[in-house]
């Protein structure tokens, strides 16, 4: 399990580049072991080709292969034991017990993947048999399932240096589709990338899947990125980050390619809350530190971090508002993911603090801490302010969120019409509040892939029934999740067979359904 | 029943525009009564925003509902008597008994989207039920489905003047989504267009819908279209013609638009048939005939025409092409859409003819008829030309198709790995054959929508299981079909609810599953 700081090409250690970076420990800034190579646009289309071949082997394995596969890779995920914690906690600077939660998450993810595969109906198997004496033409036999399109790129996320990166859910999911993966690595955490990348490569060996199913390639240029886009032999993309980088890749996908691919970039959200009156005047002091908690959770840096907090102005509101400040001051300054993000969040805060139209109602001020440490902010202004300003709606990529209040219920419901899209929307209510508010229940369920209601939308359950996505900008596809198992669904396309002999025919398709999959069969759900 | 010429904006006629056009019948090219009103872009406006209007009500009306307005649009289009059938034959120069079955399949399908909305399953409803006393954390309550996008614009086809324009399956599939529809109608058919609009809009009162779920804009102007795919209101475009046309509405909708959104552009394709050699030399007659039948159905303006031939050099190939070639001569000119359609097809049959490497095997020569017929081609080339010219690979629309003589069986599998995406690719072949070229299945099943054995591609079933859709540059959405109830979901989201109160819940999340529809529940499929 020593780092080579190399590229993972189909199983092939490579380092052909000469461009070179190092991690950072993002707590004390100082500089980690081992130097990474960025990979060359001739390696990343080396592993496009690899992938090309591994797919015409692996899109023909069975669920019940894969699933091994995937269960392989989570049980050399567990084998890499500290080495991974100690590692992913230096580059990252997160502690090592949320890193090893992080960790049964990822392994969680890849088990879940695998009951699926294993279950089979995933593929929405569809039937429609012959009817020869139809009038006045008869009916040929239709069968209908969904099938992988090829080589998926993954780029890494910062913020989720194991369950959103090199084995996370994108991954996981093209893998489970019948995809093969091409992961361009987070530069932040170069080290975790690789160790995940030899688990990975260990189970390919021990499931005996070709070896160009899964490449890893490393480097934060843009060179890097755009090779894997641009790739003919690439047909889909998954991305977390940034919207600068997710629609460069989203619209490079589209305009540079002969052949447009599909671009699954979720590019962050401000993730509205509402505090409905009575919830304000009844549970004050719960929300509060609930919110705080929430907001400064992993030094803010969770896509689903509430940014946005709409409250009414009644006499409720300022003992609120007094308890919150109370825990912001008293949360501790924590590290950020890197310079950049660090960088990045201080010029968001600024930017409020030095706006007039913006009261800031805590901080706790600057320590001489040393490494990129972030500072919780609490800042508030009113609605009217938040509808006419749209740069209020945007994401400040850190511990700090923006209370917002309404003079009105007609000015709350404006300023929830008003907002673009975003991954979450949650309501604090109590029934009565509910009641009340049905209108706005329905406007945000327009704005957002999902709506809660008394919980905080941090923590993002890895089911069945999740939905990380939502409208643009929070994404650049509304219509699919990067969480949960519905996230395989991005990386396939339907096949319909016509009039195909039993023998020629998937397994999920012959007419014994011989993997007694749920199917739609002569418009009826049966096995 | 007296046409207007007018557009219908939520139910009012509207003409605020001074361009205007006329109907042309394609079989005399006399030109057709009644004026028509090209759409301005205010009124593609006007359309959008009571569009949006329409949704805040539609998108909660109840599967049964949706499905009554569904079957009411069908039973007044049948109530448009002969007027429909005599109007459309004028327009199209497509026999009545062409338009009458044609009714048949868009009525059809309307009824079929009807029963899957009576049915209600079709929302893939996921629910995953709390976990209280899960360690090392407690799960919530997670329950997930698609709902609809928003307002939905479609382009009309020209080649299916009922069942792919203003009530077809575009139109159909929006509306049992759940999606208030604007059709942009093609401008050769401008007077069936408007028939059709005032049977939707009969059954819009009848069923007590909200007016602006579906408005009709003329006109064949750039500025029509791109107004509608450029309004901010409107969420999803359904099209289907030109490889120009439906490429500058997906790039439009990425580049054009603040919020960028879906396209479904299908766009065209030359669905390669392959005559494997135990099917050429034992059924050389029977595929002859029904080859030629299959190219010049409608005058060969069907999406699926098959437009590439491949074959092997065999002793049995003359035979077969002697055959093929006595029947092309034998087809009797027809005529075609309009006349941009007939001079396209006859630039591209020119373009055949003279070049070298092609050799024409049958064409009834030149009549001196009115009107705008096409008249069939039958060309032939080799493998490696085709190999080498990508041109030949593209779309002539209209009654032609190449055979491509391979010289060995590597050169044919060669022919199949060069090519782009296509909707269908269909085999004749003997039990042997298949056996002999599971290989060609293989890649071809990458290729296309929709794979078929011993049938012809032309005619698409309106079923559960079918795929009217494949790779680019077929369509711009490999994951999606434009015919069949998978349609639907091109025109929805998933929304997730967490930590609702049963009250709050769409009756299809429900606990109690009122509406009995099979659902996901914690990782078990049931009612």
């Amino acid at each position: 399990m020593e780092l080579t700081g190399k590229n993972y090409i189909a199983g092939n250690i490579s380092a052909k580049g000469t461009a070179t970076f190092k991690g950072v420990n993002p707590s004390d800034a100082t500089e980690l072991p081992t130097t990474f190579y960025e990979a060359t646009p001739e390696e990343v289309a080396e592993a496009a080709v690899k992938g090309h071949e591994a797919f015409a082997v692996y899109r023909k394995k069975s669920g019940q292969e894969k699933a091994d596969f995937l269960d392989a890779i989570a049980d050399e995920i567990n084998n890499l034991g500290n080495v991974l914690i100690e590692r992913c906690s230096a580059e990252t600077g997160l502690p090592p017990a949320r890193i090893e939660t992080e960790r049964a998450r990822t392994t969680g993810q890849l088990k879940l993947f695998a009951t699926v595969l294993r279950e089979g109906s995933w593929v929405d198997a569809r039937i429609d048999t012959a009817i020869p004496d139809r009038k006045p033409m008869p009916r040929s036999d239709f069968r209908y399932m969904q099938k992988p399109l090829g080589v998926v790129g993954v780029f890494g996320a910062s913020n989720f240096p194991l369950a959103f990166s090199v084995a996370g859910g994108d991954t996981a999911s093209a893998l489970a589709s019948g995809c093969p993966v091409i992961v361009k690595g987070h530069p932040s955490h170069p080290g975790t990338c690789e160790l995940v990348a030899m688990a990975i490569n260990k189970a390919v060996e021990k499931t005996n899947m070709p070896k160009g199913v899964f490449s890893l390639v490393q480097g934060g240029s843009i060179a890097v990125g755009m090779a894997l886009v641009t790739h003919p032999y690439v047909k889909a993309i998954g991305f977390t980050g940034s919207t600068g980088g997710g629609m460069a890749i989203f619209k490079a996908a589209i305009n540079e390619r002969d052949e447009p691919i599909p671009v699954y970039s979720e590019m962050g959200s401000t993730n509205p809350l509402f505090i409905l009156p009575e919830a304000l005047k009844e549970k004050s002091e719960e929300i509060a530190k609930g919110l705080t908690d929430s907001v400064t959770l992993g030094t803010g840096q969770f896509c689903t971090n509430p940014g946005l907090i709409f409250m009414n102005n009644d006499d409720n509101l300022e003992e609120f508002q007094k308890q919150t400040a109370k825990h912001f001051e008293e949360v501790e300054a924590t590290a950020m993911l890197n310079k950049g993000i660090k960088a990045a969040f201080d010029r968001g805060v600024a930017e409020l603090v030095n706006n007039p139209d913006i009261v800031k109602l805590a901080a706790k001020g600057k320590e001489s801490s040393e490494g990129y440490k972030g500072i919780a902010h609490l800042f508030e202004t009113n609605a009217k302010n938040f509808i006419e300003k749209a740069f209020l709606e945007e994401e400040n990529f850190g511990p700090s969120t923006l209370n917002i209040v309404a003079d009105s219920r007609e000015e709350l419901l404006a300023s929830a019409r008003k907002m673009k899209g975003h991954l979450t929307a949650t309501l604090f209510a109590t029934e009565n509040d509910l009641a009340n508010y049905t209108d706005l229940i329905e406007i945000l369920e327009q704005k957002v892939g999902r709506l809660i209601i008394n919980e905080f939308p941090t923590g993002v359950e890895v089911c069945h029934a999740m939905v990380h996505g939502g409208p643009f900008p929070a994404t650049s596809n509304s219509r699919s999740t990067s969480v949960g198992t519905a996230a395989m669904l991005r990386f396939t396309r339907p096949v319909c067979y016509q009039n195909f002999p039993e023998s020629l025919l998937p397994d999920e398709l012959k007419t014994n359904n011989p993997l007694g999959i749920m199917r739609l069969f002569n418009g009826e759900y049966k096995r």
